[in-house]
């Protein structure tokens, strides 16, 4: 049997007492280490479950499939992924891969930024579609969930963005040398999501736009490390957030749409200024 | 400490190891039992657990929160919920109840619905606004999730749809009379679901409305049980749902919107007819 385990959003202790059973016994233990961090890392997992874990990157995930998947037919073989194992498309395709081979495959769900988000107390059922924003550079700027949030606001609804991780990159030298080089991982924080943001809207007010999404007032709630025991959550105007230390890695961002009454009072909970959220 | 523990979809062993952990130390633990259900209930818990749960139902959480807070400034308490503490608004209110009475308070995430139903293979950040489709009664058919999934539908996003739940519900009689009888425990299946779906689409069409959100051939997805050792996914077009027994509760429905190249390979393993998803 192949187990997709999810991890949950904290540390060790954050598996479940079916997923934690099912690591202990399995053959062979991978852990997917490139769509999310666990706090303590490999080292701390390998010590909380007495056995040894192999990390598998994103080339492994993706291009060696087959290595992951091997004798899952006759044994038992455990994947963990940080959060649920479904919140990453690639997973998808390791599933459709096994289901190629003929190998049966069981979940263990565990919490997400997609669930777990309801902690700073919008509702679940307000949010609209999640977006990504990444990391831009000088050459490539994509805004084009710009438009995925303008369909959010415009019904109301709030909007979770994911903040862009970079894990294993290659510089084009590197890549085009063919060097098995790797950049340090960079995890994008609330204050550049914000500043990317800021930078859109600056974009098309010069552009002539007058019916933006949203602006520099709009209220946001930046996340860091939601389920960890540091969690931070602040509620803040958009342009407030460059200058707003959330702490380490990983961030993620809200820009709230419609608020009813007993998400307003929550929020109040984490306005970085009390009388900003009315 | 005020402990908030979701305990995922499935059965006792899907809390967490630290959930667990504080659950075995805290003076008293409650848990919630009226916004969804779990494998075994009370008794399997409480043999797993090895101690003793209070049942919370809807009346006292609502309305007699004080006694469950009840001295969690001084001593650790815990409320167990199923799935994911902030799935419900209810939970909510707590928290700001707990806020008023100045009791600190931690939350154990786990999965909840509106995470695992990526399970299915339909990609969670495609999804629009999640809705609740209510049971209806002679003299009152509520349908204004119609308009959500429309909006949803019109820009391509799935809908996922919470079914109703309702437990310790009293008949008007024994209510105005204030006996306290309550009926049995009654959960939405899917074919209901999608009857009342169906029947939506037949009233507008009645009124001569022709850009209907969707219609009786738009594939939709039924889940009964996810994260449960019996979970049953099937994939089939809306009018076929009303004829498929979908097992034991809880259910939950998916009307899909526009689906990628993967995600209909992912489905067609849930295919009622293998031709359906294309």
């Amino acid at each position: 049997m192949f187990y997709f385990i999810g991890l949950g959003l904290g540390d060790a202790e954050d598996i479940t007492v079916k997923g934690l059973r099912i690591v202990k016994a399995a053959k062979r233990v991978y852990l997917e280490s490139y769509t999310s961090i666990i706090t303590g890392g490999k080292e701390k997992l390998e010590e909380f479950y007495g056995r040894e874990i192999i990390l598998a990157d994103r080339e492994m995930v993706e291009q060696n499939s087959d290595e992951i998947l091997k004798d899952a037919d006759k044994e038992d073989v455990a994947l963990l992924v940080v959060g649920d194992p479904f919140g990453a498309t690639t997973h998808t395709d390791f599933i459709l891969r096994a289901k190629e081979l003929n190998i049966e495959y069981t979940t263990i769900h565990n919490a997400s930024i997609m669930n777990a988000v309801g902690c700073c107390g919008l509702q679940l059922y307000h949010f609209g579609q999640t977006v990504s924003i990444v990391f831009w550079t000088e050459t490539s700027k994509p805004d084009s969930f710009y438009d995925k949030i303008a369909v959010n606001r415009k019904n109301g609804f709030h909007t979770l963005c994911l903040l862009d991780i970079k894990v294993k990159e290659q510089t084009i030298e590197n890549l085009m040398r063919g060097r098995k080089i790797y950049e340090p991982p960079r995890y994008m924080p609330c204050s550049l999501a914000a500043e990317q943001l800021l930078e859109i809207i600056e974009n098309k007010k010069e552009d002539g736009e007058t019916d933006l999404a949203f602006n520099e007032d709009t209220i946001c709630v930046g996340l860091g490390r939601v389920g960890c025991a540091n969690q931070k959550i602040v509620a803040a105007k958009l342009k407030e957030f460059p200058c707003i230390d959330m702490g380490e890695p990983l961030h993620s961002f809200i820009i709230t749409g419609n608020m009813h009454l007993m998400e307003i009072d929550m929020l109040k909970m984490f306005a970085l200024e009390p009388t900003t959220i009315k």
